[in-house]
């Protein structure tokens, strides 16, 4: 059942793609429209059907629209919020999908504090792969994903409840939280990885990688994220980076040290212990 | 068409399985024997069909064979091959599967040094998963997968060349290289990306892992790999893995120096460089 009559998606990428094919596969809206910024993305969405509409004008997508989805890049997302809330109805209800929360919503709280008439509510969907453009859009990319969505003090609750509704009927598993508690999880779990596998691919000479396996090639998947991209969420959520940052060279070095002893049970002993945590991830129970 | 009359497999797992159940697809030998430590693995092993014959004992398995593959973890190899080479038949070859090579080349060597009859050729194909065990074993397993096969001014070089050659057959690509080489192209692309992957395991906290999405898992899917295996590589490549080590510090604190410092353009540059090695191994090109 249509739980929007208009959804604007503003910067249709991987994301916002995945976003409209999802939408239109379930029904949850009568329109999708798609905002661009660039021609060439524009045809390439009409043509995979990520939006039923598609403009470049701000102010043509959101008219009417009951939801706004703002998927650009991190840095432009206040910015974009700023103008799309000019121009939206009353009631209209605005969220994103960008990787840092504390930021994007500290900034358009800041932004919107004087218009009652938009609700602002933070989300991130943690999906998507390394790479990015609207081609690689797929309706079931939400599906079992987990979904951040933020809550504060000035949060419409109505709204919250409406995003939260929004997600699971993507397939989403939606969790609710401060936007600083976000920003400390994602950290661990997501931008630490990143930092990590970009280290690994940057600090192996090319020369080597002839002889690369699977191991290496999963391990350094997402080095092949956008850099742009990345570059932005890192700068965003620095503080929280560079102590996620502190917790795992303690752990890398720890090891390196059981190794540099020639200490086989300290090695094997911290070998253990982060294999039974990735096994409770991937079994759901820590083993031992 | 066969190469051997008969080859036997000692310390039958994943590896040594796949190596048996390859062979007999390709009809590369007339009998395949597994040497085995525990009557269980034994029971699973032929349930499986990974060889034709099964025995508790080196004498019996390594009778008359004129191949002998030694795919028992690192630090049991140069032990079981100086059994091995009590029982073998003159002429017979021996090779391993082991993840470093100097030391157990130099081991094996020196063992056998007053031994003429058997020609000792170092091994490691670079495949293999987080999985140990028979019942993981694949018939493709080798295909397309590099394998490094060692060359030092004692090795045999008919014993050499066959060597090659039986790798080949299995599916495998084929580089030859010294002892040295191999343990530090191995610490780079191998050994490297299993400390980072366990170090990021071990480091984040459980209670965060709920959140975890793709990205998290294939960058600690090497974590999953068996501990007590890995220490033993670890620890029997100590030099390598600690200078490999101090290079991707390096990096990785670069990345996180600019991030630090706010500084936008240099972290780009530091996730572009890693981006386009990551894009070269995968996509055969260097991209910027």
């Amino acid at each position: 059942m249509a739980q929007f009559k208009k959804v604007a998606i503003i910067g249709v990428g991987l994301i916002g793609g995945s976003i409209g094919l999802a939408i239109k596969k379930r029904g949850l809206a009568r329109e999708v429209v798609g905002v661009f910024r660039r021609e060439s993305t524009l045809k390439r969405a009409l043509k995979c059907r990520a939006v039923d509409k598609a403009t470049m004008l701000i102010k043509c997508g959101v008219d009417g629209a009951d939801l706004i989805i703002v998927t650009s890049p991190v840095h432009s997302i206040p910015k974009i919020i700023k103008m799309a809330a000019k121009y939206a109805k009353k009631g209209a209800i605005i969220t994103d999908a960008g990787s840092t929360k504390s930021w994007i919503v500290s900034s358009v709280e800041r932004d919107l504090a004087r218009d009652h008439k938009i609700h602002f509510v933070g989300s991130h969907p943690m999906a998507g792969s390394e790479h990015t453009g609207v081609e690689f859009a797929r309706a079931d990319l939400f599906e079992k994903a987990p979904c951040i969505v933020t809550s504060r003090a000035a949060t419409d609750r109505a709204s919250l409840k409406r995003v939260k509704k929004f997600w699971s009927s993507l397939g989403a598993i939606v969790k609710v939280m401060s936007p600083a508690r976000h920003d400390k999880s994602v950290s661990l779990i997501s931008h630490l990885p990143h930092i990590v596998a970009f280290g690994l691919a940057g600090s192996v000479p090319l020369r080597e990688l002839q002889y690369a396996a699977e191991g290496f090639k999963d391990t350094t998947r997402v080095a092949s994220s956008d850099p742009e991209l990345w570059a932005d969420i890192f700068l965003t959520n620095k503080r929280e980076i560079l102590k996620a940052g502190r917790l795992f060279e303690r752990y890398y070095k720890d090891i390196l040290k059981a190794i540099s002893k020639g200490d086989h049970k300290r090695t094997v002993n911290f070998l253990k212990k982060a294999k039974s945590k990735r096994d409770a991830l991937i079994y759901g129970k820590e083993s031992h």
